[in-house]
């Protein structure tokens, strides 16, 4: 089989790195396809405990400098998986996250970092939405993807009629309560907008809007930032 | 003069986007050298002003493609601001954020608008650290690195030499008060380790440490959300 660069409609998906590879490996073993290895990969303890856990599983495992060049831009990786892309349902009982079209894979992953961090391990994302399965979300989440449910949404009404029991708390900048201000009523959905634009205006009517007060000297916080600083409130990981 | 790709040791460094340049004006008009323009640029209100200020403080515009090609790798940059570095001191009476060794341009910039959105906006950078005049980091900064104060220091004994009347705050991992315990006395420096390694663990024994709860699913939280939660709590702007 030909390694090509990833892309959004391929079935298989990467885990850049030795940490992420063996993250996968732990957590989600039955969709781990390959591994491959650079040639100059240094066989260290954790390289052989990797290498023979895959062996035990009968990963196959390659050795090929080739699809480093393809697959990874970054010069310190020695190690990638290829895995079986896998479906995800949510929760229906604990806390969300809810992404209104979030455009950014590098703070898709930031974000699911925080999540994992907060125990707050279900996100919902509304298309058109970026690809969980980019390999820069899995590389920025630093694995903690593979311990979250995930679901995308054509938009965000379907996600709302599939979980009429939550309470929902929109963050904008047009908000009338302060995060300090708000108990979070269980189970919640910390419902955020796009990076560049916001959530839109209607959003104001659904549940309670809250908003993270900010100096005027910034329009407001970096998209990962906003929302870790609502998990850090709003979850019991205090 | 020959535009050349970044380098930390130039005199100069450049503002990548319109947003970027007009922020720089309105802050620090005085170290603003030249304003390149890309033919594409289409002639918007917000444009013909920033022209237009531009011609009165007699700073040169100079339509120019090449430039873009050899500063920018985005595609949707059409404004680039050329600026003299300046040099910085630190308030003695504001509180700080204290980086020991951070590596990554783009989370600088992240840091940089965070503490500015928290009023936090001092900022001492231990050596070796990353450039705050980086590109990446102004442009991750989103202009806010313009209303910040900021210093490098060879380690932190100097830093702390000179700030002898700050209450300490070390972030990491070992501490004993979480965030929520802590009751912080101003002026407060809130002190951060390197990305990968945090901090040495001597910084146990200077002031009091401070930790962020979090589930055992990650390492560590990425370095700009920690600063973020960390100035969220600790400042006044809640």
């Amino acid at each position: 089989m030909i390694v090509k660069k990833y892309k959004k409609d391929s079935d298989v998906s990467y885990t850049l790195g030795m940490t992420l590879t063996i993250e996968l490996l732990k957590t989600k073993p039955e969709v781990l396809l390959k591994v491959y290895i650079h040639p100059e990969l240094e066989e260290t303890i954790a390289v052989k405990e990797l290498l023979s856990s895959c062996k035990q599983r009968k990963i196959p495992i390659e050795t090929n400098a080739k699809v480093f060049h393809i697959l990874s831009e970054k010069e310190n990786c020695f190690v990638i998986g290829e895995f079986k892309k896998y479906a995800s349902t949510l929760s229906n009982k604990e806390n969300h996250i809810v992404l209104v079209h979030p455009s950014n894979a590098g703070n898709l992953g930031t974000i699911l970092r925080s999540a994992t961090g907060f125990e707050v391990q279900n996100i919902a994302l509304i298309s058109p939405a970026v690809d969980i399965f980019d390999p820069k979300t899995i590389r920025a989440s630093m694995g903690a993807i593979f311990h979250m449910n995930f679901c995308y949404f054509d938009d965000f009404e379907s996600y709302q009629n599939q979980y009429k029991h939550y309470h929902l708390y929109p963050f904008m900048l047009q908000a009338q309560l302060t995060l300090k201000e708000i108990t979070f009523k269980k189970p919640f959905s910390l419902i955020f907008g796009n990076e560049a634009t916001g959530l839109p205006i209607s959003f104001l009517e659904k549940g309670t809007s809250v908003f993270i007060p900010h100096s005027h000297h910034i329009d407001s916080l970096n998209l990962p930032i906003a929302v870790s600083i609502a998990l850090y409130e709003a979850s019991n990981k205090k």
